[in-house]
């Protein structure tokens, strides 16, 4: 007896571990930071808390809103209530989208409720609480209190498994509802359904689509359903009309309500598999994915598919920092997602249906922020799928002229300015990145660079060698930015030897000089007539048209000339001054009446909640005080993330934010995305590795890491003292150690040249 | 010489003889028939003067107006200008779409004219002059007076060709209009263009596409077109904004301006390829269809396709009738469209892309107007073409649930009531068409009378035996449609052995007579109750929806029982009641102030100029005054058609009001569409020569045909004196001869069963 127990003891044991080893890096994820502002002064990240797989096409996930809006995630962490688990969802963006092919399970009677013309049936919200809510990678849980139902959710990359445990009733019932989207009276994105379609196909089986457009032009979304326990009847619903006797419907307001018999604990099981291009292919999709019915296995595939992208980087710090770091890695590979079913369909710009030949097609491009860290982040650490990502942007060109500049669903939908493809690529071309053809990614990266497209008029930008804000609104943030991306282009065409390329867009990429007012000190909005637009307030926030700054103010882009900082300095009159408005700006108060409702997490007129302000506290490094570089990251890190629903100061959009921990947390950031130098800051964590795909490993470790520990007393890498405040790529491909030692008290002498450490 | 002479002069003799062979019967038709109403009193037919080949899919015309509405076919005989040519259209309908990829040349400016936002360039509308317009099968042309240009098209089955002919100038220009759709603010239907691009691919190339909701829910456009001189530069236009320096644009309201080195008389050649599914497929048509430039033959190859067509009735008459009889073919030939591409790509009701093996999908089925004449004349002499058709709506069973209603671009719009598609299918089922599989086709008319959608509650309908008003308005419309449906799907069932089911639908073909009130003598809403609807008045027009009667009052709907005449006769109480009440409806004038705007070519209550008129004028056949449907048929025939722009005394329909000319014409018409009978009318034709496709001919003479000799004296089939009021089906399949002795007073013996003649 003893010996048997001593035997299932280290059995137990064993599987512990081997269950805590296999939950290593996703047991500190948190799917629920983001997902919801604690008070009036916060916002949410716009997260959402339901399953997905790494970069998934499907990403169900929990709706506490009938149309949802703000957040544009569709789960607000405020919410009492729940409508359904929709398939797909945006992950951190500023505007919503998507929702598709909502299940709720109910009880109760499903006939319309008189006065109730939106609502076919009763059993279409319920209570919750997060008490009896849970969500880790992989996997939902929450317990419907209105219906006594516990609902559990995971994910493939094209299928979403629902399981649903009832309680003791005869009649219990999952509600389809093709009508779930935006905001109801479809005037946001002038969103109208075109179509869609439930058809009962036999009592274990339902298929549908929904035709859509909205932010995205147009969306086709086809689903397959399987049940494990076979229907009894069914009411389908065209608007609040019921219909008992049919098994198909098609309209633009169409839901089912399926009624199972339910005994007390039995479990119904869900499949739905989707797919953008056609029942077959969902039903295709599912065959691949998810033939059986085993959702636990569903659930660990997912956990360990999380496991080992979360690995790629392993952390020493508080349990706080953990929460944070990994939640972060797990949203920013949240997307960009693969549109593409198993058998490599996807839907191009053009509305064609064509086939990816590595089955790959990576949309959700938010580019204006992901940019900036996030590609960065994936440059480092997925280059395989950068090399995809490059791929599926590059069809863009092919098809529609030029490279996205925010890509959904595979479809153009020019939210925000600039061309940031454009460092992406170029970014991965000068790192070496192999997967893509580089003289084509030129094509692209030049021609999208050229062709005149909304909010990139090129031929204005010769001409006048900037932005007229009379020809063009945002002029001011779309010179900053596009005299960026033409720095960008001009490094490829160096690469390639194509030297008068080079000159050519070297040159525009200084065009940002000529909207520089040196009596104000300001970046600001000149006519065609070359004419400074009056009156000027550096506090004013514009928005995202009509007024020159595109989602800030003056100050908050004043700072972007990552292309040439140095020339930055030199404007503004040198080392001195530039620290002396950086100084400013890090603590000017003064907020005007209208602040974008993007701007959060202040800090003076800096803006964490916003990626304008994301590279500015690295900024002090390039001007002799990289001791105030280190206290304001430092500051960011530890006051505008934290661990709870309300863990980002802004959207955090499509990983950027999290990107932006990531490597700050890590101790440097890519201030310039494209040039291979990643600025130091000031880490945070005890210890990081990356695992580099090279099978090399780059190792940072920080002594004296503590909240009051935010300045470097000195650094080594390989064991040498080092006294840059930049790392190169290169160092980190290499592999090798980073060794940070913090202190309270800055070291004014490191980092600016004034000793070797 | 002289020899040499001779024989230049036989050759010019036989050029001719052979050119008036080739256009013997396509010479008659005048496509500009029912394109515009001549007063207030009168309706246009709404029918379009452009080229098409027989049930094309490109069907470019002239349109007059901007956002085209009513007429719906783009273009209004009333107009002095033209804004250009679009390569879609529909012909007779009462609701307007399609009207795709806009080509006007032009010549002057180009850049935008300050104050016309939506009109990027001056050259946008040119006046015109019927004067200078000439319209024959597969050809048009027009002076355009404002730039002096001759505008020349015609067509393939899916490309339009367009030869301009400039004046002496150096700037000619062709502009692509991809914004020119429905009325302009896109609330007509919800009109809304999704997403468009132009790219001008190299100096003779343009292609691009539009995505388009509407009438039809989702239609996606491809061209590929081919310049035959080169384009020397271009504006892109995005809205009012153009741009000079770029060769590809996206948007929703874009346009393009091609340049051209114009010299006097040069003839700039245009070809536009279309394809519902992409630009691919739309280069594979031009391919296939027109590989070359020779504008003549092509002109050549579409009016022979039409000769072929109209020969299969070869008639005598006079001129306006042999020009209203095969006008009224072209017509009727217009629709419906084969919407594959040549290698059978078609866009399925799913909005999927699949594949049709006979590389026919027809679509363009205004099914309430059709199935009464249209179709069974499609029937009788396009026999091949209704098996593709039967074959292309039972598609839309398979992926839709249930056959089409209203059908455009392959997709269902419901307009109208009733599944009438029923009647069609059953037709050529019981006259033995091949080319269809017939268990399937049972499948799909019981289908579709069983399963609940828009229009059609059968459920209701089984339960109460009639429509109740207060659950599915249209109520008696419907109640009386769906009961002839219902009696055609019995017909099936009998003939396919399926006993219950007959005995099942013969009882709801009866659900008619549960609202006929016998205190006012009218079929009469009732609520789901059973209680009459009041106040009731019996010229009250209804429109489409919110009024029991669709397009019409009661005593237009009084007369629909085809199914069971001698039951509605029974029901009104005999004979003498029965023609009492139809010279009341004839003679009756009272008309309310709210006519509906379909009805009108008034005779009473009778109105020629909708659908439910059109078989009343035959039921004194039934009823023992065979010569009041002489006198009457003969009245519509001469006063109601004409060979003017106001041919049609309403929308032509898509071929309705001119199949029942074509019919009525010959002297008979299937008052019932499918129980293979035709009831016998006035002919005014003094021949008529019916060439079957088995081989036969079936040839019609009129001894005395005249305006004033309008009654049957005497009739003989085969030789035989004939006294039935009917002929069947198979007497025509049969071959032989029928022979009219008309005059002007009545013969009151012949067809009422008092005189074997």
């Amino acid at each position: 007896m003893m010996k048997i127990n001593i035997c299932a003891c280290f059995l137990l044991w064993a599987t512990l571990a081997q269950a805590q080893q296999k939950s290593k890096f996703t047991s500190y994820v948190n799917p629920f930071i983001g997902t919801g502002a604690v008070d009036k002064n916060s916002l949410s990240g716009s997260n959402f808390p339901g399953p997905t797989m790494p970069f998934g096409f499907v990403q169900i996930s929990p709706d506490t809103q009938d149309n949802p809006d703000n957040p544009a995630s569709g789960y607000d962490y405020n919410d009492k209530t729940i409508v359904g688990f929709s398939h797909t969802h945006l992950s951190g963006t500023g505007v919503a989208d998507l929702f598709d092919v909502l299940f709720m399970p109910a009880t109760g009677p499903i006939l319309p409720v008189p006065g109730d013309a939106n609502k076919p049936q009763s059993g279409y919200r319920s209570r919750f609480s997060h008490q009896d809510e849970a969500a880790r990678p992989g996997y939902y849980q929450v317990k419907l209190q209105d219906y006594g139902i516990n609902a559990e959710l995971t994910a493939t990359e094209h299928t979403g498994i629902h399981r649903y445990t009832f309680p003791k009733t005869g009649n219990g019932h999952v509600i389809i509802d093709m009508d779930h989207s935006l905001n109801k009276k479809r005037d946001y994105w002038s969103c109208k359904i075109i179509g869609a379609e439930i058809k009962v196909v036999d009592n274990k089986t339902v298929e549908g689509y929904r035709i859509i457009t909205g932010w995205a032009k147009l969306r086709k979304v086809y689903f397959h359903a399987e049940f494990s326990q076979p229907i009894v009847s069914q009411t389908l619903f065209n608007g609040s009309q019921p219909f008992e006797s049919i098994n198909i419907i098609n309209g633009t307001n169409i839901k089912a309500a399926l009624n199972f018999n339910t005994t007390s604990n039995q479990q119904l099981l869900v499949k739905v598999a989707l797919s953008p291009v056609s029942i077959d292919n969902a039903r295709q999709n599912m065959k691949a994915e998810l033939p059986g019915w085993n959702f636990d296995e569903t659930v660990n595939k997912a956990s360990s598919a999380w496991e080992k992208e979360l690995s790629k980087i392993e952390i020493e710090g508080t349990q706080e920092q953990k929460q944070i770091f990994y939640t972060g890695m797990y949203h920013a590979f949240t997307q960009p997602n693969n549109m593409a079913d198993v058998n490599g369909d996807y839907q191009a710009t053009d509305m064609t249906i064509k086939n990816a030949p590595d089955k790959k097609h990576y949309s959700t491009f938010s580019l204006w922020d992901t940019y900036r860290a996030a590609h960065p982040l994936y440059t480092l650490i997925q280059p395989e799928r950068t090399a995809n990502f490059i791929n599926s942007m590059m069809r863009q060109y092919d098809t529609y002229g030029y490279l996205p500049i925010w890509q959904l669903w595979g479809d153009e939908n020019y939210c925000m300015i600039g061309n940031h493809a454009i460092p992406v690529i170029v970014d991965a071309a000068l790192k070496g990145l192999k997967g893509f053809d580089l003289d084509k990614a030129y094509q692209a990266v030049k021609g999208s660079s050229n062709i005149d497209h909304p909010g990139s008029p090129f031929a204005v930008w010769e001409k006048y060698k900037y932005i007229p804000e009379d020809l063009q609104s945002q002029s001011v943030s779309i010179t900053l930015e596009m005299a960026y991306d033409d720095w960008c282009v001009a490094q490829l065409a160096k690469k390639l030897g194509k030297n008068d390329d080079y000159e050519h867009f070297m040159q525009r990429s200084e065009f940002y000089q000529n909207l520089y007012d040196k009596q104000t000190g300001f970046f600001r909005a000149k006519n065609k007539n070359g004419d400074w637009i009056a009156p000027f307030n550096p506090l004013q926030y514009g928005g995202n048209g009509g007024n020159p700054y595109t989602e800030g103010n003056a100050w908050q882009y004043f700072w972007y000339v990552p292309q040439n900082i140095p020339g930055l300095i030199k404007l503004v009159g040198g080392n001195k001054a530039f620290t002396a408005k950086l100084d400013q700006f890090f603590s000017l108060k003064d907020l005007p009446g209208e602040v974008n409702g993007n701007a959060s997490g202040f800090i003076g007129q800096y803006a964490h909640g916003n990626e304008p302000s994301h590279h500015v506290a690295y900024l002090y490094n390039y001007a002799q005080q990289p001791w105030k570089t280190q206290s304001y990251v430092a500051k960011v890190l530890n006051e505008l993330y934290n661990n709870s629903s309300s863990g980002y100061s802004g959207n955090e959009d499509c990983g950027q934010m999290s990107s932006w921990y990531i490597f700050s947390a890590m101790g440097f950031y890519p201030v310039n995305p494209a040039n291979g130098l990643y600025s130091i800051g000031s880490p945070v964590l005890k210890q990081a590795i990356i695992k580099l795909d090279n099978g090399k490993t780059f190792t940072v470790t920080t002594q004296n890491a503590a909240k009051a520990n935010c300045y470097i007393q000195s650094l080594k890498l390989n064991g040498k003292p080092y006294t840059h405040t930049y790392l190169t790529h290169e160092d980190i491909l290499r592999g090798g150690k980073l060794e940070f030692v913090m202190g309270s008290k800055p070291n004014y002498k490191w980092g600016t040249g004034n000793t070797s450490n």
